[in-house]
């Protein structure tokens, strides 16, 4: 076995044989295979594809280059999330504690942003105290005890993921289905969660733009789960709009507690019951009712414990941006869209977000919205409120504003998207 | 400018902008794009093309980033010569002091080796005492005297083109027409030689499998050539045979040595006469006479001038290799084929080729003919002896040659491929 030939197989558009995937994979994680090799023949599969076989080996054999966790000695059934990233997307923070609320046991293994995307890690961060990086003991205690577990994934889990992800990030290869969804599927089944709900985002703020890709992605990874013993239900949802009023870190985990406390934006609530529906069913627990566990505070109990588990301060008052700039509307109207790459890059600017893995972000940095698409809004009020500890980038935060939004005459019709656009199992 | 534009831009079908194109080849000279971002490239390109616009500027560009020469106080016109490589193909040893003697100046900066095509540096380096290497001073003086120098190129010239031809290499992104034109024009036009023919090999033994991508890669090097000023013409040639009846260094020499001395193999003559041809009429030399100069002794005299310039003794006994296999012909009949690329493997096998760049060759390696397509064989007669230094590898080598050949029977109509198949100018 050579890597030229490898490489050449798939660049020539044929279809990579078991023996040829399980070598590489296994050779690029000890080092055999060169980066620059590893990254000619990720160009190779973005512009080639692989079909269902070769993905699915694809992901075994990165399961199998580490360990695979058991959560079989919990007394509750397992149920995962996984949403592909969007801006505002504080739906997990919610939604663990809930699920956890209701009767199941929540692991949520995390990760941090990158570019415009927000990360879950870097959001609970801005909870004094709080810890992201915990042992598997540490891990399965905090699950056992609290329910639910938001943390970051071990290095032994899919080693060989971890390393060619890193590598996809600096060599524009990150945007290949087959990719991202052996990616996902080889952490979230090599965790041992008995069943898992995707989120898969579709719109200008999501990787996937069009519905198209985006069913193409869900129907890949449903494929990968189900196959591989997870119960694995995708629901394709709306990211052409930011969720809920708030893109940045400690602005979400505010949102989210309010979420919890009964109240906040009605799509991130929809949201987060739709997909706390999903996970219940999926877990077998069809009795649950999710409304009414944020409704009675068993929610807001559960993520009380789990913060505090993780050495976080539920009663702690978050951080707060030094500097504040209110954008106004120019105009009076209906507003039908305000774009979620655009605002997702203006909270990226303001420091909420990293440019590169090592970045340090800023807690209290972000954008926080004073309408929706669908209100009417008045010439001169505040459209949006930029957040940052450093002012000097509010200019270049502005700048990628300027088209982020469009404020129709009043009364003019205008039809919501849907948060929920379609469902694959 | 960010490299991971520039790669999503090929990646995504679009072209490279004249600033994107001198960017990324200088970053990538300096260090400071990786070679993972160069590799992943070169695969977009590869798989997406680039136009003619993109190859000139890419070719430019590689230029740029070294020294120019300059034979400009030459008192003769300078003419070069291009193989794209093949198996047997030892035309240069006779080619370069042939034209010399018929009065142009010929600077051959040539290659090694590697995979089942020989090199002409490593076919010289069988002669005791011959150096490859020389300083630029060095290089000038040999042409200036003697009308003719096989040299390797000095570090100075397209240093880009130098890293990327060893990255591409080991990334499986060797076959790609923009990537192999501007590879051989960016030398040959930092070079400065006043005209090329090119030499492109087409069939099994060649890089180029069919006319039609021969066609293509030849028309896009006589373009950049002639619009960089350097008279520029292309012979498509066969190479589905080896040429002549040797493969291998030191035979390759003594069968050029027969040529020069008015004998050998009539295929190697004609392509030799057809090649020199060429170049002479690039050169303006039109009046001149190759067949009478090899006839008449002034080709070998500059040949053993040329040779003892460069430190090698053109009467030492070549390299013989310690052990012979003689392989026979299985049937009586018609020879109908003999497959350039199975003898190049068993010529590599038996170790007259390199697998890296930085392995050594056996100089008396190699295998020789006995027969050429057209001949009528007798079953058991000798058909090919096999060279080398290592006989443990004649069952290596035996195994490329399962099916190196085809004997029809007797009378059986042959039609002989010509050797030059095309012209492009």
């Amino acid at each position: 076995m050579d890597v030229i030939s490898v490489i050449r197989t798939k660049r020539d558009k044929g279809e990579l044989s078991p023996e040829q995937i399980d070598w590489v994979i296994d050779a690029y994680t000890r080092g055999a295979v060169a980066d620059e090799q590893m990254s000619a023949l990720a160009m190779a599969i973005l512009l080639n594809g692989m079909n269902r076989d070769e993905i699915a080996r694809w992901t075994a054999a990165m399961i199998a280059s580490g360990e695979r966790m058991n959560f079989d000695a919990l007394s509750r059934p397992t149920a995962d999330k996984h949403s592909t990233g969007g801006v505002g997307d504080k739906i997990t923070l919610p939604l663990a504690p809930l699920v956890a609320a209701c009767g199941a046991a929540v692991p949520q293994l995390s990760g941090r942003g990158l570019g415009h995307t927000g990360g879950t890690l870097d959001k609970l961060e801005s909870i004094p105290g709080w810890r992201a990086l915990l042992s598997n003991e540490e891990m399965l205690h905090v699950l056992d005890t609290t329910g639910a577990v938001i943390c970051a994934a071990g290095d032994g889990l899919a080693p060989a993921d971890k390393k060619l992800y890193a590598l996809r990030d600096v060599t524009g290869t990150v945007e290949a289905i087959p990719l991202i969804a052996s990616s996902i599927m080889s952490k979230k089944i090599a965790e041992g969660t008995g069943s898992l709900v995707l989120d898969v985002k579709v719109g200008t703020g999501a990787f996937m733009k069009t519905i198209e890709d985006a069913r193409e992605l869900a129907s890949t990874m449903v494929a990968l789960g189900t196959d591989s013993g997870v119960k694995t239900v995708a629901l394709l949802t709306d990211m052409s709009t930011p969720l809920g009023l708030t893109a940045g870190n400690a602005l979400e985990v505010r949102e989210s507690v309010e979420v919890l406390a009964g109240g906040g934006p009605q799509d991130v609530v929809d949201l987060t019951l739709a997909l706390a529906r999903e996970m219940l069913d999926a877990a077998g627990l069809k009795d649950a009712d999710p409304a009414k566990a944020l409704k009675d505070g068993s929610a807001m109990d559960v993520w009380r414990r789990m913060i505090s588990a993780q050495g976080g301060d539920p009663d702690a008052a978050l951080p707060v941006a030094r500097e504040r700039h209110v954008v106004t509307a120019p105009s009076s109207g209906v507003l039908t869209r305000l774009d979620a790459y655009d605002i997702g890059i203006a909270a990226w600017r303001l420091g909420a977000g990293r440019a590169r893995k090592e970045d340090p972000v800023q807690a209290g940095a972000g954008v926080e919205l004073h309408a929706r698409p669908g209100d009417t809004v008045t010439a001169g009020q505040p459209l949006l409120t930029l957040h940052t500890d450093t002012p000097e980038k509010f200019d270049y935060a502005l700048g990628s504003l300027t088209s982020a939004w469009d404020i129709a005459p009043e009364g003019t019709d205008f039809k919501a998207t849907p948060i929920v656009l379609d469902r694959i199992a």
